[in-house]
């Protein structure tokens, strides 16, 4: 009877990765749906179907599930390159409108604003999601300027922020009614954002020269 | 007796003008403290200090007083005319930006988040809200059109999207320890925002004219 009461914690690393993958879904599910001050670990394990040890012995508070599970549902920008600035940035449009689209929503958009509101809770582990992400932006910004494709100083973050702030900021203006629309068109719709910051970009750039 | 608990009823409409101005103060912070699901009328009396008959005579669903309260939140941009395009779009942008570093903060963004994660609740009652903003936005654009400072056919949706969206993402991506920083350089920094689109818009401009 000891021993099985035992068992989970002597096992040691992940057997089934799978448990893990689930943890973190289920976390960004119960996150969508009833908020952080609701979150909590057991409710994580009893959704997930996986015993609390086998929780506990990958995190210990919910600020670090909810971390892993932000990292987990980011798509790298690091690993990204077309070769063109509009390409990358038609990627970085993409990923910003899969995530909308997809399973988990408007999750991280969520989670950046209880970030706001529960700093105390939130926001040294949210720190480093965001610094992935904004590294991995950057990169493209300076593979830019590299190929002479746009001027030195053009700041990385105006740009990024322009293509994935447009998009999601349509998204939450968009009623529900409309969305599938929305999404039919996206690949369409991307594009015209996408022209519309390169064109910025550029106009700034050759006032720049003169 | 009787005739004190009855009193309320029968007083007819707003004797005191300040209990409005409470009851939706006060729903856009326990909205922002709580969340959706936990948000309920009863509380708000309670936080707001009014009687429960004095809220239910004015809305009777959680649904009609966030909505009353985030029309009571939002500055329109209908009445908003400073006589060029680019000094109307600093205006949208500094709505943008009092709107989330002033008292209600990120208020509004996390209803249009939760309208997408409760639509049976909220859609109907926001969509309104939602509407009115985007009413006030296309008289600036179409305005801009009229005086021939940009070519008809020019998306009044991207437009304002770009300017209200970049900054929103901005703020979302700036760690909290930074956010006085940025609020302290917000003026420049809508002008850079303003001046990209501006840019993008006239680049389309001139290659639809070739």
């Amino acid at each position: 009877m000891p021993r099985a009461a035992s068992q989970p914690s002597g096992r040691g690393r992940p057997i089934d990765p799978d448990i893990e993958t689930r943890l973190l879904s289920t976390t960004l599910e119960l996150y969508g749906d009833l908020g952080w001050a609701r979150l909590n670990l057991d409710l994580i394990a009893r959704h997930a179907k996986v015993g609390k040890a086998a929780l506990y012995r990958r995190w210990q508070t919910k600020e670090q599930i909810m971390s892993a599970a932000l990292r987990f549902s980011q798509r790298s920008l690091g690993d990204l390159d077309t070769g063109t600035l509009r390409g990358d940035l038609v990627a970085v449009g993409q990923e910003t409108a899969e995530r909308l689209f997809g399973n988990h929503g408007t999750v991280r958009m969520r989670a950046m604003i209880d970030a706001k509101v529960f700093p105390e809770l939130f926001e040294g582990e949210i720190a480093g999601v965001r610094a992935e992400g904004i590294t991995g932006g950057r990169e493209i910004i300076f593979r830019a300027i590299e190929r002479g494709e746009i001027a030195k100083g053009t700041s990385p973050a105006l740009i990024l922020d322009a293509v994935a702030g447009t998009i999601e900021h349509h998204y939450l203006m968009t009623p529900n009614s409309k969305l599938k629309e929305f999404e039919a068109g996206i690949d369409k719709y991307i594009e015209s954002v996408v022209d519309l910051v390169l064109g910025g970009i550029k106009s700034q750039s050759s006032s720049a020269d003169r």
